[in-house]
């Protein structure tokens, strides 16, 4: 990338609007402005930074241009943004004008990349860039403005530092090798890597959680046919479908069914096609549907609460054996309760969540669940923090409510528990933090055996090269146009 | 509407893009951005008018302000502008924090209408605003840029001088009424109200061109059945699709098949099914489609060459019968060259568009060609030049430029004609210039047949009334309100 050129592109999408803006960034914006517009008073290249200055574009509009001066800028290099009419003809005759006065049209991402080029952000913090655009909850735009803010970048300085201080004490002997002196404690070595290593698995395993939050918490939907899964599905999507914006560069994924609960996303795992079958083809097919079911933070496991008690509870151990309670949410809905005789009777009792407590005995339908509740309570303890169990009727609506929240309450815990630690949310740094693991490892097992100290040395290097990528300390053209590449023009 | 009040909205669309600016203005438009934004040094209400000043939501994002003062302002009161990244939620979330700062979110168009309020624009150019966002080519955006700046209002300042001088002049003659003298030559005055007459109607008889020009030059496409109208009509619209932003607010009509031309969007006219009928209820039919197409500015007829050449005189005549070539355009589309014996040998000559010149005797399909144009120019002269004729193979492409470029320079020649004069675009100033040009006719007939001054007087009032509903001298709340409605929020 060359960056020693002047770029410009527009910095806000085409459509309904007021106001369009363009950015112009390198050692020629100013005068590459005072080429295409007339100022009423002055130029851009006698202003001061941080102040606005009104012009004329012959012909095309009246602009109004901010003027930022190096290093005073986003990109840490002379800028100016032209703001004018929101018409994508304006924008279209200005870009060509500034074409014309010696900018060229931005590459995606080449403002951000200039502005981890000029030292204004490091790698992790470019990439947060980008999660901030696309965050469309409070919980995503969250870990985005934590990791700009340099969350992750402050930790790998840590451990980074501690690394080099091993491999300084390292080389140190290495210089006096002829002596075959240790100058250090073998064990201190290893119980300094045993610090870096936890520290590193403690971002690892926040990946989970921080990728759900990105991409929306993984929520599979699981149950035999006919229990009114599609109702469910369409009655959890119905209004708290996410917005969804179509960014260009920054969506990841193929847009998947994603749903909003109370600042949190929630995005849906195909799991369709699990029922009971005794076809041994169809089996295996089934077992792929549980493999992904696997993938998923929440599993909500539908059932018609109208079902014989003994085959609900078949399908209630044959979900149960596949699910992970220490990892994964299982919520039981009890659905079509509006079929059960005396529904409407039980209906407030249903409302209030009390299932196990017999409080209206004489009530068929209230008899009925507590039955069920029963059997179930012998299979798994539903007291436990992990299972989740609802009463429902996704026809008549009673107990959405009470779904959603036993997702959201349970992320929200995940999130509370997590604390103000930093959460990992990118999958390049996760990858380079596993690689860097690896490699530590390597050396720690090479420092108990005692390997030659300029092997072990090597490892931990390997481990700083890997820690490096993740803030750009270390970086290679690939990597950085990989990670550029994906985002907007104008950004 | 309260303008006593600080407002706020967007004023970029959310979508991709890298910023988004949320626009407020009014009296407390400084605290409250004082109250959403901690900045890293002092405050907005202690800022200059026309610069930046960084700072951050907390939680939210890190943002940057443009400080306005007033009157130097869109609005002309005191404006902040925030800009911060492009993303919904955090737009969504400032949003909030501004109105809980004591903000409202504006109604759409309220900042533009504030700007007329406080005399920063009047309501032509407040107009002219929104069809410079909605022009979506050159002509239409030039024709906006002049009404911003002001062109048609300075025309009708003009003619409103010239009417308050008439009346003063008759006002006068009142005063002295008991005295029965005509201080003012009645001739002098019906030359004067003439003189103003032939003003106004030169202004809406721009109106054709301008309403052209803002929403797309009408063009028909007619002919009978088979002779590849709807080839032609993909061909047009191929490449040369217009760019159709669905700007809310601002799209007057549902959205036609537009493409442009060289800078000129072209509009098809819906004239689906002229044929030759013999059925009298169908002709009832294409009477009507006859009328759409009479709406055209350009009617492309279109003929298949391989057709007997009195079948192919008949329509003609019958589409002829039709046209107004005082002010409509003609392209006689002989379609279909490609069917003819010969073509490839007579293609150049074709290409080369001269059709009535025998340069190939020996070719079937130049002799086909030229005895089809002999005919036809028995009927009309080919060479007024309200008539073109374009020999064509829509399937293969042959001279579809000479199409495009036949369109495309009449309606360059028609704005070239009308120069720098003013056109009216807006069917509000039209409908008013008609109602002031009635008024005044009376007025002239009134001064005629020596009516009383009074009441003529009343007549000219009327007029002046009427002109000053254009640029909103005098307004009406309703007819704001409709005026603003239709903008963006934001704008």
């Amino acid at each position: 990338m060359n960056i020693s050129n002047t770029i410009c592109a527009p910095a806000t999408s085409v459509g309904a609007g007021a106001v369009s803006i363009i950015r112009v960034s390198g050692p020629d914006a100013l005068a590459v402005a005072d080429k295409v517009v007339a100022f009423r008073h002055g130029s851009c290249a006698a202003a001061q930074g941080y102040t606005l200055k009104y012009g004329t574009v012959e012909g095309v509009d009246d602009v109004l241009v901010s003027v930022f001066r190096a290093p005073h800028s986003y990109t840490g290099e002379d800028s100016v943004e032209i703001s004018c009419h929101a018409s994508p003809f304006i924008v279209e005759r200005l870009m060509q004008l500034l074409t014309e006065a010696g900018a060229v049209p931005a590459e995606p991402g080449e403002f951000t990349r200039r502005a981890f080029a000029n030292g204004k952000m490091d790698l992790a913090q470019a990439e947060a860039v980008a999660d901030l655009i696309a965050s469309s909850n409070e919980a995503s735009h969250h870990v985005a403005m934590h990791q700009l803010r340099g969350g992750i970048s402050t930790e790998l300085q840590q451990l980074r530092s501690q690394l080099i201080d091993i491999t300084s004490l390292m080389e140190l002997e290495l210089d006096f090798s002829e002596e075959e002196v240790e100058f250090v404690d073998r064990n201190q070595l290893i119980s300094l890597l045993d610090s870096v290593l936890s520290h590193i698995r403690k971002l690892t395993d926040s990946f989970r959680l921080g990728n759900a939050i990105r991409r929306g918490v993984p929520v599979a939907i699981v149950g035999a046919t006919n229990t009114g899964k599609s109702t469910l599905l369409n009655a959890l999507l119905g209004e708290d479908r996410a917005i969804v914006s179509p960014v260009a560069g920054t969506t990841r994924d193929t847009v998947e069914e994603v749903f909003n609960i109370d600042g949190t996303a929630f995005r849906l795992i195909d799991t369709a096609g699990i029922r009971q079958t005794s076809d041994e083809i169809e089996s295996i097919g089934i077992d792929r549907t549980f493999e992904k079911m696997m993938l998923a933070d929440s599993v909500i496991a539908v059932f018609d609460v109208n079902s014989p008690v003994e085959s609900l509870c078949s399908e209630f151990r044959d979900i149960l054996s596949r699910v992970n309670l220490k990892s994964q949410q299982l919520i039981i809905v009890l659905n079509k309760a509006d079929l059960l005789e005396g529904f409407e009777e039980a209906r407030p009792s249903f409302a209030s969540g009390k299932l196990s407590e017999v409080e209206n005995a004489s009530n068929r339908a209230t008899l009925a669940v507590n039955k069920i509740v029963t059997e179930l309570n012998k299979i798994v303890s539903l007291t436990d923090n992990k299972v989740d169990i609802v009463i429902l009727s996704a026809k008549s609506g009673l107990n959405l409510e009470r779904l959603s929240q036993a997702l959201s309450s349970h992320q929200k815990a995940r999130i509370a528990n997590a604390g103000t630690a930093t959460l990992v949310t990118n999958a390049r740094h996760f990858n380079a933090l596993n690689a860097a693991s690896r490699a530590l490892t390597l050396a720690r097992s090479g420092i108990a055996s005692h390997t030659p100290t300029d092997l072990v040395s090597q490892d931990i290097r390997e481990a700083l090269y890997y820690l490096g990528t993740i803030t750009g300390e270390v970086s290679t053209e690939e990597v950085l146009g990989n990670i550029f590449k994906k985002f907007c023009i104008g950004k």
